[in-house]
């Protein structure tokens, strides 16, 4: 994998800040990071936030969030949610966003995993959406199209979002992790593939890449749950927005990727005390995925934004009345693409 | 992957044999077939097989063919199609299906790769179909079900299908090897997962294992060319069973695995003079996966009969006016129903 197809300026590397002291994460991470621009988003719990030198890195505050988007809307950006905010004020092509949890997976020869060669070559190579590659990723190195899969849909559609995995902490839910405490993710598994068109996947937050101008849109918080607290198996906002940009990317004709590349994730919190909480949003899942599952988009929708403007009219109709938290997300979502024009109509 | 969970009864492993010296192949594969009931059906232009003594294995010929199905039907059999008569012949639960041009593959350990162990694995855990894991087959030891994957989904289906890869030469087309001769497969992809619902997938018949008692009646020889010959490149009879199957166990709710376990597949002919002949089966593909990519078949199709035949009667209706070849193709499959049930019949 060779960094050097990498165009500095296409890319922001987006970051929540959880703690204040982000120095050994930023140190580990240096060798990867330092050559592109990196957007830190302080949790508005975290007083202030230390960073090395040698980045070129804007850190933005509650009272840059207040500046942009107002003070009554500055709470879809708390918690996990606070990378969004990153999000909406980059202006690149490509975002890398990753949990400040994570340090570079290493090689089998001791060399650490550049995140961003791998998510930019699974988002500037095509996706395959439409047929099922028994050797994965046909555009990777080293692999094709298998005997049979038909040549009219070799050229593949554009790659919108690039999902990658974790070694040692997986990226289970509070039940797993409670039932398996010594369970780690020791398997690294060579490859990547194209989620097919309409299976619906658990998209994780910890480790994604993206491509804003195609779906920036679709990447929002939405469902956020009361008692969410800062780990991982505690939130839903990835997960549902990953419902969101799928069915977004299953509509306009684009792909999305999972697989490679692996980032080390390092443990945060107990699982046993998050089992102590209710488990509202597994509870969530069973209304949401057939929700997804079947939801077909009208054909006037063609931008992310219709579609997810539409998809919120939809959560609302269908699902407003099965729990609260789905009204509050169709309004989050339309909520979000008003910011979203906005915030692109002051580029201008 | 432990062999001890293995019944050696519930096992047939069925190869086709295209050369009349199965000694080397029979050799390498010693270790891991010796235990198990081996079907080896002769194609009808091979004079005499020979295989190294020490085996439980049963060699059928052109004479046997006829005597179970009548001279007129033994002409589905021929070529690569002549394992599916061992398919019909079985009586055993599981099928292991394995080309003659196929060594053990090797784990970075140096010992042989266990097939049978690991198709079996594959086959009695559960497949999840409906929604896509991330970390792959959630069954396999040291992985699990990733946050967000709805627990009502967690039990899955039952796999009826196992399609494992290859190192080496790949599966690749008459073009592909073609135009990159120098192509092998290194990457060895220690994962498997569910192909997910209504995704189709091209089903190499190289090396694959199946439910019997689930599919049988769906892994058939069905669409054959004209001119094909000895190579796999030149056929389409597993790539046309792998349309059926799956749309198959789509309907009946049985899942589709596929990645592990490898095997090393040697040179067998020569891609370019392959190339010379009509491109004839990659032609077809552009009819034959739309036509299977949205057909939805009646609930009163209840097995894998019932539904083989729906799809025959489709193929016949939409696909025949086409190419004479889905004409055959969808006959072949009513035949196929009424020999299966015939020797079914016989068995009781």
């Amino acid at each position: 994998m060779s960094p050097a197809s990498v165009n500095d300026n296409e890319v922001d590397i987006v970051i929540g800040a959880f703690r204040s002291d982000l120095t050994s994460f930023m140190e580990e991470w240096r060798p990867i990071f330092s050559r592109f621009h990196l957007i830190v988003v302080k949790d508005p719990d975290v007083k202030e936030v230390q960073i090395p030198e040698g980045f070129d890195v804007r850190v933005y505050t509650e009272s840059d969030i207040v500046k942009v988007v107002g003070s009554s809307k500055a709470s879809l950006f708390s918690g996990y949610s606070s990378r969004y905010f990153g999000y909406l004020v980059s202006n690149k092509k490509y975002i890398i966003s990753i949990d400040d949890d994570c340090s570079p997976a290493k090689t089998k020869d001791g060399d650490l995993v550049d995140i961003v060669a791998y998510h930019l070559n699974n988002l500037k190579t095509p996706a395959t959406p439409f047929f099922f590659n028994t050797l994965y990723d046909p555009y990777q190195k080293g692999s094709d199209f298998v005997r049979g899969y038909p040549f009219s849909l070799r050229s593949g559609v554009p790659c919108a979002l690039s999902c990658g995995l974790w070694l040692n902490f997986a990226d289970y839910d509070a039940p797993t992790q409670a039932l398996k405490p010594d369970m780690r993710n020791t398997r690294y598994v060579d490859a990547v593939l194209t989620v097919p068109l309409k299976s619906m996947m658990p998209m994780s937050g910890v480790n994604i890449a993206f491509d804003r101008e195609l779906v920036g849109p679709a990447m929002l918080p939405a469902l956020k749950l009361v008692k969410e607290g800062k780990v991982r198996w505690e939130t839903m906002e990835d997960v549902w927005c990953g419902l969101v940009v799928k069915t977004v990317c299953d509509h306009l004709k684009l792909g999305v990727k999972s697989g490679i590349p692996y980032v080390w994730r390092n443990e945060k919190g107990s699982a046993i005390d998050s089992l102590k909480k209710e488990w509202e949003g597994v509870k969530l899942m069973e209304d949401a995925v057939p929700f997804f599952e079947t939801l077909r988009l009208s054909p006037s929708s063609v931008t992310a934004e219709d579609c997810v403007v539409e998809i919120a009219a939809a959560v609302k109709e269908r699902l407003g009345s099965t729990h609260a938290v789905f009204v509050s997300a169709a309004e989050a979502m339309v909520e979000w693409v008003k910011l979203w024009k906005a915030v692109r109509s002051l580029d201008h």
